[in-house]
């Protein structure tokens, strides 16, 4: 392997020829090895049982590109594996997609794949397929990637908010935005007493725990962008409910409390990148929550919430989805989905 | 619909929260209206028939976003649907991921988006999920799309260019550089006499009429990014062999030669986006062409040149690939794989 040290990335590594060729043989094909992406064909090829496919994509677009707790690798695949998860998909395949500002070191792009590819190891993916772009300085900023995603859905099994009934339970994975507060605080060069690492972790084996233990979960996401608001607002829309969650309940690590509070962010809305709201059957929630617990990426899980009907519209109308929120005081606060930008190019 | 004349877009778009939800209802819903798109989960589901499928992703970062004979999208939906046709897949389902920098036309988003849309229903393709990212201004150039596609192989087909052996024959599928001259001359607001359009186009009916002609096919693949060069000197390496083409039999536009004498490109290294090399067994290769030119896709297709055995090296090691063409003066010189960058962000 050639010595990268001090080399940067420039235009021509996205040409297509000769230099593309070195760059991908020199660190993608070695870090991504397997033999379906060996052939270096634009196209990988496999064979997929009869079976229900889950497929998803996210582009990944985070400044900085490493931060505590990962790295835009780690988060590539991370969070490809998270939507496949939620989906009730076991995550099997991967593309990669990246496009690179010119000027970027060689050696931070291959600590970025060298991490995807340990991620993906350690799931049992496989990225078998691929594409380099490269942009003018300044017409990009370092690095973005897009990775999509191929699983295979449970047997039998069938995931949607529209499944969301009341009476049903509401559980959080584990503690709320981490990831928000690592990467701002990165990021503004703040230095904290307990510093905050990002949750960045894929959670396919905390999903698998859940559905082999026998309860009735209707849905999952996982909650980045937007945080916990944002997805029990669109479960609470997608399925006409209103949702009323415990703020008391919340579980939120001190230092993250300690930061929202000092600069006006509310955890609810902040970015995760290891957790996931499930909504199950409130007969099954105790169940579910026993397997999650069990599991190192649920050991802080917690039923957060119930599941209330929806008073219909004032002239009549269908019910209309809203998250409510039990506050420390006592009283019901309206939690509205966030409506602008608390912190740009989170994931 | 919303009236978004002059409205741009802002970085709360990528947000996650509100105004995500909305730009993805207004822009993307809408025109790639299916019903596995339709739930908006961070996944689609579909039942996949238990057989080979392909898979493939690239990242699209052309600039101009909007050029002659096409834009961006039409672009996106094109060059994945290649990707699969020359693996000799038919194209299904594809992933759509956007990366906006902010003050984006959301008019213009909605020519790329509307463009897409056509693109893939003609080929009949439904994109069933997607993403949007939003960056900063001077952090992005207008518009970045990445598609992902799932194609289904043909039973019992297998291409590789590992089968190609002396004496197989080198097919292009018509008129060759006309999307690197597009492009060029748009960019450097070069004004041409007769105006050369991009040939950016969806292969798969083509490939569909070769793969029924009973031939037999060793390899294909389109010729993008290092054009017909790059191509052909790939499968030269993967084959061991010299692939020898005739400068006379090369399909190229009056228009496309004389922008090429006059700029100093060479039109084998030109990116192709509607063209693509087939190595075919040279008993079938009359077949395989007349099928070709049969189809609107291939009418300008020809045979340009021969696979001949490699000496091996001196030291008696393997064969090495490589291509040389025989000129219109009579001899024959090696055509290397490109290796600087003619054009940067070609597609």
């Amino acid at each position: 392997m050639e010595d990268n040290r001090g080399k940067k990335i420039i235009l021509a590594h996205g040409s297509g020829g000769s230099l593309t060729r070195r760059l991908i043989e020199e660190v993608f094909a070695g870090a991504f090895a397997n033999e379906l992406l060996a052939p270096l064909n634009d196209q990988a090829v496999f064979a997929m049982p009869k079976s229900q496919v889950a497929f998803t994509t996210d582009s990944y677009v985070i400044n900085p590109i490493f931060f505590p707790g990962g790295d835009i690798g780690k988060l590539s695949v991370c969070g490809t594996v998270n939507d496949l998860a939620v989906g009730g998909a076991k995550p099997l395949y991967m593309s990669a997609g990246f496009i690179i500002e010119e000027g970027l070191d060689i050696d931070d792009l291959k600590k970025v794949v060298e991490s995807m590819a340990k991620e993906a190891r350690a799931q049992g993916v496989s990225i078998v397929t691929g594409d380099t772009k490269v942009v003018e300085r300044g017409k990009g900023d370092k690095l973005f990637i897009n990775t999509a995603g191929i699983g295979v859905v449970q047997d039998g099994l069938s995931l949607s908010p529209t499944l969301i009934r009341p009476g049903d339970a509401v559980i959080v994975s584990g503690t709320i935005g981490d990831h928000g507060i690592a990467v701002m605080t990165k990021r503004a060069g703040i230095e904290m007493e307990v510093p905050v690492e990002s949750d960045c972790a894929s959670l396919w084996a905390l999903v698998s725990d859940m559905l082999g233990a026998g309860g009735c979960i209707k849905a999952m996401r996982d909650a980045t962008r937007g945080g916990v608001a944002t997805v029990l607002n669109e479960f609470a829309i997608s399925s006409g409910t209103t949702i009323v969650i415990d703020e008391n309940l919340l579980p939120v690590k001190d230092a993250v409390t300690g930061a929202c509070e000092l600069l006006g962010f509310d955890p609810l809305s902040l970015a995760n990148e290891g957790k996931l709201v499930a909504v199950v059957s409130g007969e099954s929630a105790g169940r579910v929550l026993a397997a999650m617990k069990k599991n190192p990426l649920g050991v802080d899980a917690a039923i957060i919430g119930v599941v209330e009907g929806a008073a219909s519209g004032a002239d009549g109308a269908g019910a209309k989805g809203r998250l409510l929120m039990e506050t420390r005081i006592g009283n019901r606060r309206i939690i509205d989905m966030p409506s602008g930008e608390q912190l740009p190019r989170i994931c």
